[in-house]
């Protein structure tokens, strides 16, 4: 693990690291935000949209000052895979770089690089538990947009592991949503059945359960009928007894302007679950 | 006048402009932050520093929370005029594009569009005089490096237009300092005396007068001894009774992780006086 940046930032510290990712076969970025005077901190994950790197929300996330009063890690990984012998649509920004869709891919070449589901699990926790004197033992997870999947799926997956989960603006049923039912079938395949296991309504239809998550999703977000559809996340969770908070937001979008607005209830919203 | 773009942000709304500027003679492009349920708010100018434009300040400053509660309009101008046919040197970052040092330059070719300082303190105020119902007779300003410079000039310039003025890292001697030297002398020529109505400090020395201004710097920023050297303009404050108040701020660097962290304080630092 190689730390590329350390700048102080409202007394914590935000850095940038780089290592070698066997699961992905390559070398991956992410960012920490330490908050100060914290010992043995909680860790909060926050997974990226489409497109985004771990840049876009330690840039204009603006969650350094509430996460440095409530003594919250922040970790943003990046969103796939990277470099020249990993295999990309270079014209496709729903699939491949930017795109990794936080699963673990079955299809060749495909599988050789873009398994986020077991880094984002395992690989980057293993990590992060070896180099830092965090309380691993109390995690929780959110995103934004497909990192909002990746969140749902993780915690509905995994709620041994992440003790809260909310998102901003999720693609909650990717499996038939426009931007992603294109690389679910080249990563994963034809058998629709075996898309299940990251798709959070499917998965609370098929009896995953986490007891509580909050989504905030504005209402002039132009990708709200067609990829996000929070409807269909409140049907299921109706049904199983889930006890989501699905906040509309009036006027709101779905860019950084959105997110920072509510992330402050959000990182609330953890540090009392976590 | 022309709007790009329009993000509700904060329960505000975070816009951007262009129009056709007559004394840099080019188009413009500046943001705008209304605050929510304000009537007649008052208009806080934020200047950048070198190589940004209007877009840094609004994606990493973190001011809309704290300005929406405050009822502070935010305007945040480029730092220079733009164009094919504005002359530049395309690798100097320290002159021309992003480098307009909120001066008006008197040197062919450049005083056909370097005229910052009638830009910031006559042109824009007026078009936003005639297109928002903000109260103009209440007026701050605020600036980054460059742009610290830049407020500094015009505040101590023009005392009745500005009822607040503070500063990130500013340049306070941009005549001496080393990445300013040059561009004074090819925007301004080389009678040094004619540099001295663009320096905080020769300024101050002058007899120029501003009762209060605030100023953050980091002593982690690696411009601090070279291009920056706030203890100039202290000592001048000190002579002329100018009441500074610079807050050295130990592990802090150049970077918009060091303003957005002190952004808040600013903010209420202008809102009492305006």
């Amino acid at each position: 693990m190689k730390r590329l940046t350390e700048t102080l930032s409202f007394g914590g510290r935000q850095s940038v690291y780089s290592h070698k990712s066997t699961v992905n076969n390559c070398e991956m970025i992410f960012s920490v935000f330490i908050p100060p005077n914290t010992k043995k901190p909680p860790v909060l994950w926050y997974l990226s949209g489409l497109t985004c790197s771990h840049l876009n929300v330690m840039e204009k996330g603006e969650y350094r000052k509430k996460a440095a009063e409530l003594g919250i890690v922040i970790i943003c990984p990046d969103t796939s895979p990277r470099g020249e012998h990993v295999p990309d649509e270079k014209d496709n920004w729903q699939f491949g770089s930017g795109a990794g869709f936080y699963l673990d891919a079955t299809q060749e070449p495909y599988n050789l690089n873009y398994n986020m589901y077991s880094y984002i699990t395992k690989e980057l926790p293993d990590l992060i538990q070896n180099n830092f004197d965090f309380d691993m033992t109390r995690q929780g997870i959110f995103g934004h947009s497909m990192g909002g999947h990746g969140a749902l799926v993780m915690a509905l997956r995994n709620p041994k592991i992440y003790k809260s989960c909310s998102a901003f603006a999720p693609i909650v049923e990717p499996s038939t949503a426009s931007w992603s039912h294109d690389a679910f079938q080249k990563y994963i395949g034809p058998n629709k059945e075996d898309w299940k296991i990251y798709d959070s309504v499917a998965l609370i239809r098929d009896g995953f359960y986490f007891p509580e998550i909050l989504i905030d999703q504005g209402e002039a977000d132009s990708f709200l009928n067609e990829g996000l559809r929070p409807w269909l996340l409140e049907e299921a969770c109706k049904q199983s007894g889930v006890d989501l908070k699905l906040r509309m937001q009036p006027g709101y979008d779905h860019s950084y302007f959105f997110i920072s607005t509510f992330m402050t209830d959000h990182l609330i919203w953890h540090k009392e679950r976590i």
